[in-house]
């Protein structure tokens, strides 16, 4: 494990992006940044680490029907991946200094006696949030994006007919103070935007759907 | 915050389910228990964090298509929830203290002018997946679920068109010593079974779909 320079916000710190929610620490920091460190860089043993969380992730059976296609800043898969970026995304993601390509599987193999899972999609989304747990304890920030072109992605990275290419996910370290002091103001706009949810009443139910849970919630 | 008289397996304690990856304790020591004390009961403040997590997961344009319907043992949602499940799961999870029925949004309402997320059952994983790391940062265990019956848990539960039931989470404090020592040996031997993952090479890919990340991985 590397020590980290936290320059950047650190997960406790105050952030406009930070709710007051009564919420682990590690949960609580979390918000998807748009200003990565341009220069940092992920050792091997922490992008394996970062890799190792999603792998020990649940799903259903142990179906484990996840892959990750990972690229580092200005290594060929980045550059593949940043060829793919929509104009919204294009403008941060590439600074991270990992690109992930998720998939999830979404059918079976000719002749394969694996059954498929109904919930992929959702062990996916489980396993990338494992990955980001897991960087977020090691300091990093996590951005995921959907912003792509997908079918072009397919394309590229050979992806085959029974996968799914699902989303991007930028890893990385936060700005330093300099760097924030030089981003575009839409992107500090964004940064600085408190994050918002729903109340509890419109998705937290007891007895049937749409019901508010009783005395709590 | 409650403090809670860990009576069972801690997060960190050695257990044949834990693999001994580098990650994050919280992430090492999570796995699926069966064995829940039939007798803790969740107090309403450590429901509201549990559910707060979930809360503040990401989702793609924040659309937070995520919706839980929560009981507690023996509450009406709880009984109702148990009806319905399978066989393999009538074993242990109506012993956790709470039992969460998971839904995500699937369709759009008519005369809506929300957008549908292709994502929803992604991030309904991940806002699993947060709600699982708050509970076990309180000293709970999780076991998600999909074996019930989905069809009548959308009757029973009143669940609209463009919702769609995915699946249960059962919640609680992992049996103690006294609690372990009387549970079914089918449940022992499935709670002492190692947990296993495909290897790197079948899931972490760099350049293209299938071939193995280089120098780390």
């Amino acid at each position: 494990m590397h020590s980290h320079d936290l320059q950047g916000p650190a997960p406790d710190d105050p952030h406009p992006a930070n709710p007051r929610a009564q919420i682990a620490g590690i949960l609580r920091g979390r918000w998807s940044t748009r200003l990565f460190d341009p220069i940092h860089e992920l050792f091997d043993d922490e992008l394996t680490q970062i890799l190792e969380a999603a792998r020990w992730s649940p799903s259903a059976g142990n179906s484990q029907p996840w892959a990750f296609i990972v690229g580092r800043r200005d290594d060929p898969t980045h550059q593949r991946f940043v060829e793919l970026l929509s104009r919204g995304n294009i403008s941060w993601a590439p600074e991270a200094s990992a690109l992930i390509l998720t998939l999830h599987q979404s059918a079976v193999e000719r002749d394969s006696d694996l059954v498929l899972s109904d919930y992929a999609m959702y062990d996916l989304g489980q396993a990338a949030a494992h990955l980001t747990f897991q960087a977020q304890s090691m300091g990093l920030f996590v951005h995921q994006f959907a912003g792509f072109d997908h079918e072009r992605a397919a394309e590229v990275f050979e992806v085959p007919n029974h996968w799914t290419v699902t989303t991007g996910i930028a890893i990385g370290r936060h700005a330093n103070a300099e760097q924030v002091a030089v981003a575009p103001e839409s992107l500090l706009e964004r940064e600085r935007t408190p994050r918002q949810r729903k109340e509890f009443a419109g998705f937290v139910f007891s007895e049937r759907f749409g019901s508010p849970a009783g005395g709590w919630g």
